[in-house]
């Protein structure tokens, strides 16, 4: 199947089976070779690869009962079953997985990762073409983010250069309400910039068109309603609605029990650890101390996110969410409210209650600095020497049985790519990819500097140099250090847009009370606790507001249901009459030709 | 064309032609008469009836060259020529308007109107096929909000008529919390409701399925790209954004521009009169001086508000809003920023700054019972009033003229609902009907009793009783007293729910500063200028971030309106294809039978 034209034909998909140890003779009834004949049959382009450890199919979808042998072992393969997926279920097929296109890939390399000096500029449609809609909207936004990042590390780093002397205390609101304003339009701009996206690739089309489809993300693109609750509507038209409306209110229900079970647990187990810790760091005195501290402080964590991420994973199914997306975002929301706690409370503790602003810029300038840079190292450093392990083991393993040692260069790229890492997501795999963890440290940076802009200016502009730097990493590390990760649909950036307008709003309540603490400088600014009372029980109520519709969809299921029905029904309908209108033509052309 | 059948005919709609002086001998060139002829030449049952001063053509639309007469002058109607919209323009036919349907009108005078037991139940879609789906949503969001509004007045009552001690201090603020959240779920769950009747009625499977129809309003359900801009889709595709870009940015600016206009003159010109109005009412003893003075400012408030009408009109007209119903919510932004000004400014004084809550009270009962009850006393008896007017002076007139007596009964139904008034908005009729005016005192209403809750909490007992009449004097004004409707579509109550939206935030703030002032009986607590000015700083960049989106639009126009056309396109793809697979077939069926 080679002869396939003058080009090298492009392999996009990677099957991997374990080198057998019994050869048959007969090769016909081969596992692998029937697959790759399967695969030959309905007009793919295959290849094998015999590697090191395990052989390869590489592929650019397949029917009689028949009997395979696969190390001695028998299989039976039925009429019209998936072989595939029956090979994958009996483990004979280890692994199915997209495969770099070395063409373009080298192509986007030279035009994208390696292109240091290009500022923001990426080419979006290229990277949408090879990698699927989500991780080309990913880049389009950090890179818009970094763009428009310039204007306020302008300002920023303008004030901390500059000293305004006495103007100083008039210069920081200013700043304050530039940033804020900065944060809103740019949250609102991002979404224009997203539909000017979807409308130049073709997913627009199909998804917007079709399902009424609505940027802001609260509107499912492809919701279906639950197949046994579409065949009340056929049965009984007067139980429909009190069925739907049942299913809708359960599913909200224990969508708020899960909630709230997060919540709780991160407020009565999360808050008194970190607080201990952050409390701990302004009273010891010891840098020796502080460090081993700091170091046990650090491995404590990564134990509590990783058990609250796999809570979190095991709350969201037992939800009804509609879709994959909605459940993507479920996830989203509860591991976001985890990270934000650990991030964002021992700094709030040095900024509101101890009011130690020296304290705070130099935990702020150490999470920006240090952690952002070894983020980055270890983000693409981890991965590296996980695939150098792993080489290391298949060479290792067959240097034991003995085998030729010139067999120990990884001749095909295929093999290279199997021992490659995927792209996955730090919390569990199941729901996200490393999107997850690429757009968390980027709406933690944005909090970060957001929270605390009145308490230390320059800090936009650690995080513009950070994310151009970021965009040019993550750019390598997509192409050189992972494996090609499985395209997919996403029309926007999701839940991580109400996660950036949440600090925004976090934002202006944190930085009045820092514009507070930093123009009462002796303490003389007393609030009576009533009145304190009144404006935590203001503020309260006005994040309720912002938050409440989240919450409560504004159509019901029943009607989402109902009006799906009716769309196919109207689609129906339409074709039906045309046909009708076109078959009676016919008909009168027959008539017309008997009268003949 | 009387002989329709047995049921006696239904007439929709009426034309009003003046009466001859000169009778034509020749029938058939009666300019009334061809007119005639013409309805009931496309189908339409048509009855002449000749009233008192005018003819009146009753209809349940029409062509060659020909010449009408009519009062002696001669009118060439030409070929293809519309003769209704022809004569309207010669100010032949002086008005069309549509007709009630006796016998729908007396079932519904009986079903809805005139059960003023039946609490806040209405026969929801019957009065949808009568008045349209815009005069439906009215009484439907006016049923939802009193059957709602009787939680809060059960609470403020209670709080009212027992005597809590001291709790009464915990009590408030529960009662403001429980109130905020009650308007909060009342606005979410008013979209729920919204989208449940779009489902029932027909509006909603046109509208929203073909368009991509958001419950929010926010997209226009009927958005039509300008026409010289579509042009240059076929053209120029590299121009077309840049010009949709300026064509939209060009609109926001002037919008903007008019918004600024219609604000500072708010504040530099009605904010002092109403201060002054204010200041001057709690400075004066006599009580003589108080109620001249409340004359003369209700006797300019009416000129105000009238001229602020008009030239909020003025200012649309230069605006390119997308369709009619942008442009009506436009006005209705615009008019309800005038109308809140007068209606709460003077509250506004008596409360935060004079700190004056017994003149607070006075005022809050004043305006709640005296003005509402006038109120509908005025909505109801003006219109009939003027119809009473109307019926004398066209006696009258035909007195003068020294016919016979026995005529002036108004005989025909039709010359009695030509005299009645029409169903119109006192800012202009141009954009918005009566139902502008009924929204307005909702939401002043609505305004009124949640902006000052811990004030005043029986207020919402006040405004639930006064709605709980709304909803059958409405019904009676539109069954009764005023000319029917033109029907007019409308899938959401439009700018009104956002206003309402808006105060719910205004209400969370100046509650809390009511209650502030409350618990502050003395005085004692102060608040610093430098934290008041933070204070002030955070409540305008939250109410900024709640305004924004509206300002913005999260898709670009050019993204829109390429959309528009490819969701034509796909259409027609779609069905040429189908067509050309059955005109394939009709070939193939053609060729088979040659070959026989």
């Amino acid at each position: 199947m080679k002869e396939h034209g003058n080009e090298e034909p492009v392999f996009e998909i990677g099957v991997v089976i374990p080198r057998r140890v019994v050869q048959e003779k007969d090769e016909s009834c081969d596992c692998a070779y029937v697959l790759v004949k399967e695969f030959e049959k309905v007009g793919f382009v295959v290849e094998r690869v015999i590697g090191i450890a395990d052989e390869f199919i590489k592929v650019n979808n397949s029917k009689s009962v028949k009997t395979l042998k696969f190390d001695g072992k028998e299989i039976h393969w039925e009429i019209g079953e998936n072989l595939l997926l029956k090979l994958e279920s009996l483990e004979i097929v280890k692994q199915v997985f997209p495969l770099h296109d070395e063409k373009k890939r080298k192509k986007l390399l030279r035009s994208w990762a390696l292109q240091w000096w290009d500022f923001t500029s990426q080419p979006i449609d290229e990277i949408y073409s090879y990698y699927g809609a989500k991780i080309a909207i990913y880049f389009a936004f950090l890179g818009m983010f970094t763009r428009w990042m310039l204007f306020p590390a302008a300002f920023g780093l303008t004030l901390q250069l500059i000293d305004f002397g006495s103007l100083k205390l008039v210069v920081l609101p200013i700043f304050f309400i530039m940033v804020i304003l900065w944060a809103i339009m740019f949250s609102q701009f991002w979404k224009r910039k997203n539909s000017a996206l979807l409308a130049r690739w073709p997913i627009s089309s199909i998804v917007a068109v079709d399902q009424g489809y609505k940027i802001s993300g609260r509107k499912s693109s492809s919701w279906q309603p639950p197949m046994e609750l579409m065949k009340v509507f056929e049965t009984d038209r007067a139980k429909e609605k009190e069925i739907f409306q049942r299913h809708e209110w359960l599913g909200r229900l224990m969508r708020f029990r899960n909630d709230a079970i997060i919540i709780f647990s991160i407020i009565c187990l999360q808050l008194p650890f970190e607080l201990a810790y952050a409390h701990l760091y302004e009273v010891l005195d010891s840098d020796i101390i502080k460090f081993g501290l700091t170091a046990i402080y650090l491995f404590a964590i990564q134990y509590i996110t990783k058990i609250g991420g796999k809570v979190s994973v095991k709350l969201i199914m037992n939800e009804n969410n509609e879709n994959t997306e909605k459940r993507a975002d479920s996830l989203v929301y509860k591991v976001f409210g985890l990270y934000f706690m650990q991030t964002y409370i021992g700094i709030f503790y040095h900024a509101l209650l101890h009011r130690n602003f020296s304290t705070l810029r130099q935990v702020l300038i150490q999470r920006l600095l240090l952690s952002e840079v070894l983020e980055n190292l270890v983000e693409n450093s981890l991965p590296y020497l996980k695939y150098s392990y792993k080489k290391y083991r298949v060479r290792h393993k067959k240097n034991e049985k003995g085998e030729a040692r010139e067999k120990f260069q990884f001749s095909s790229r295929v093999e290279k790519e199997y021992l490659k890492p995927s792209y996955s997501a730090s919390i569990g795999e199941e729901l996200e990819d490393g999107l997850f963890d690429d757009f968390l440290e980027l709406a933690l940076q944005f909090g970060m500097i957001l929270m605390f802009a009145c308490a230390f200016p320059p800090a936009f502009a650690f995080a513009a140099v950070n994310n151009l730097m970021e965009i040019r990493t993550d750019a390598l590390k997509l192409l050189v250090i992972l494996r090609r990760p499985v395209p997919r649909a996403a029309a926007t950036v999701g839940a991580w847009l109400n996660i950036f307008q949440f600090l925004i709003l976090m934002s202006i309540c944190t930085n009045c009370a820092l514009l507070a603490w930093l123009y009462d400088e002796e303490g003389k600014w007393k609030i009576e606790p009533g009145l304190a009372a009144i404006l935590i029980m203001e503020h309260v109520l006005l994040l309720t507001k912002f938050g409440f519709s989240r919450f409560i969809p504004e159509e019901p299921a029943w009607v989402r249901a109902n009006r799906a029905k009716h769309t196919t029904q109207a689609q129906d309908m339409c074709s039906k009459k045309l046909l009708r209108t076109i078959s009676g033509g016919v008909k009168t052309f027959r008539e017309e030709k008997k009268l003949d």
